[in-house]
């Protein structure tokens, strides 16, 4: 049974490194946004997850930060956070928007007399500004008009970029539990099974090993729909000599695993099966490109390089990696504008998808970036398999 | 093994009653948002259900409608939608914000010249308010500087509150699968395991029988945690004697569905047990005061006044309903301010939760509203258990 969780001084040295940042960058305070399906920054800070509400973190260059609730998640918030300070706002409500009467709601300006140095803001910087609402945007315009909003992501997201011993950890975690997640697949599935019920044997197979949730939203495609780049499953039957794709993550703690493999029950055609055969040594190339030390566009260019002097270029959709930790996809990418440096424990998503016009193929695994190469967080399904 | 859907015509009737809404709303054309976690709006028009990514449905107030996605769903956007015309656009990318080098994406500006009537917008509405994002109105404000914004969310959601035949032939099947997971975990919990390990057996179940996903995020709590009102389960285990409470939903073709119970592994002290019995005699009562022609909040007075006579409202929260659909909690809400009349297919949550210092219950069946009262969704498990 996996407990592997990230221990409360963790997440207090997070907020003063943050708040270094905050500082650095001539920032009063930050607000950091969170959904349900979109939690990393506020789960980094606190570990707490919003559900049904969406939530925030409002941290000042010093002094502490405060949990931002919706209506009805103070009770939550206060037993899941690491923080000791919550306020309800009604910005966080849910998207049915319910009213609420006779509720109290903190107010933004609130927060800032309560929370910021000397109760004031000039400049306030929004973290998770992609995911960030018009409601909370709006709130901010008219209670504080003469407070500077900055997109402020780069002051928090580095410090998730190099992993530390516990999400290493986390991450090893997950990455096992999706492999055997994969073995009771391979040992179950039938043709006439629908992708959904697929899904079902990995559903069950995380929560048993000690998932806390799926990683990402899981992937069982057969036929022609492999050749999506983003899908979800369906009522479609698995069949025989036919593509079928898995792609499973858990979540351990807040961090994502995932493994990818095509594969089949009985024979493919040559065609199909030459494809995979590309893809699966493109995979390796990739993990053979990467170590510490090495620049990410280079990468990337080295791997372009490689499939089009295979001739293979036509299949190929986009870049051999993205980074991963606590959402399956996140910064820093890694695409051929990508100038920075690889770091040792840099996490990646080796993530090597090939499409044509009626089907397509996904090999995934997850590295750990290390001097002169990487420690594999999967392995056991780099392999071709029929069944 | 269920496949009910929403049929194509279905949805083509959908735009045509939104674009009449639109039209007299004296709106040019309406702009309508989907996350991975919040897709009704979209769904209902176009069936498409992001993952990774954001998406968002431009409806015109004549003329067809458009599909808008991320950089990585076109293919699937294209396979999955019911509509014809998509477009690729930077502001739906994933949160994680790649630069895409070499893809090239349609502005706003072009929605608005290849998709609205005569080419132009005055009046902009945005449907799904609560959760568009700051990339989206930017890019707006950037490119349509004097084209008007409008929060129009009443423009299509009460289209969603009364509904279809197959709509509630969907919501049927979910709770019918929510049932047949709640009997799983009743036969095959065993104190020791952890919560976890019990949302494990409803996922299974839930895409065995046919469900596409989970209705809503899994509530699995045993102990002190119950006094949540919105939660997550943890690595925390089921112990006898005390409260272990359940709330399984699934989901059939976007439609959700939750069932609630407390129940115990053996007897429970007598003053939660007494609480448990107080909160089924208090749903009960919720539905025999809903039917077609009442007045919502009329609902809600009538039972807090039940409540406060039996002198138990120090231990209610909140309201014992609100309506279901693709979202698990969707408009409109039953609140004390809720003017509204109950009408004919209208689909609600019965919610009925109590808390106290140390635990917590919630009784959960869905019903639809008929003339003189409602037909009830589930109602296998509105009864006290003890295993």
């Amino acid at each position: 049974m996996n407990t592997t969780t990230i221990p409360k001084e963790e997440f207090y040295d997070r907020i003063a490194r943050f708040q270094a940042n905050i500082r650095g960058s001539g920032i009063d305070a930050c607000l950091v946004h969170a959904t349900e399906s979109d939690m990393a920054n506020v789960r980094y800070l606190s570990e707490y997850w919003p559900v049904f509400e969406s939530g925030a973190v409002f941290v000042p260059s010093v002094g502490e930060p405060v949990l931002l609730v919706g209506p009805e998640s103070d009770i939550y918030g206060a037993q899941r956070s690491v923080l000791r300070n919550i306020e309800k706002m009604i910005e966080y409500r849910e998207s049915a928007e319910p009213e609420c009467p006779g509720m109290k709601f903190a107010t933004f300006k609130d927060i800032i007399s309560k929370y910021a140095p000397g109760g004031k803001v000039r400049k306030l910087g929004i973290v998770g500004w992609a995911i960030t609402t018009l409601p909370v945007y709006m709130s901010l315009k008219e209670q504080l008009p003469d407070v500077e909003l900055i997109k402020a992501d780069q002051t928090l997201l580095p410090l998730r970029f190099v992993k530390s011993e516990n999400e290493l950890d986390c991450m090893r975690k997950a990455y096992q539990i999706s492999e055997l997640a994969i073995e009771a697949i391979l040992n179950e599935i039938k043709p006439g099974m629908t992708e959904y019920q697929v899904v079902g044997i990995a559903q069950r197979e995380i929560y048993k090993h000690g998932g806390e949730y799926e990683g990402h939203s899981l992937y069982v495609f057969c036929g022609a729909s492999t050749n999506n780049a983003i899908s979800r499953p369906t009522h479609n039957k698995i069949i025989k000599n036919e593509v079928i794709q898995l792609n499973i993550g858990a979540r351990v703690s807040g961090y994502s695993s995932s493994v990818g493999l095509p594969f089949s029950i009985g024979p493919l055609p040559e065609r199909k099966k030459k494809l995979i055969e590309f893809g699966l040594e493109a995979h390796f190339k990739t993990i053979e490109l990467m170590a510490a030390g090495k620049q990410a566009g280079g990468v990337v260019k080295d791997y372009e390089d490689w499939v089009k002097s295979k001739g293979n270029e036509k299949y190929m959709l986009y870049g051999p990696c993205h980074s991963i930790g606590m959402m399956e996809v996140e910064q820093p990418w890694m695409e051929s504008t990508s100038d920075y440096l690889l770091r040792e424990n840099m996490t990646y998503q080796v993530d090597t998808f090939f499409y044509d016009h009626d089907f397509g193929l996904r090999w995934e695994n997850g590295v750990i970036v290390k001097k002169g190469g990487v420690e594999k967080l999967s392995s056991k399904y780099m392999k071709i398999v029929e069944i």
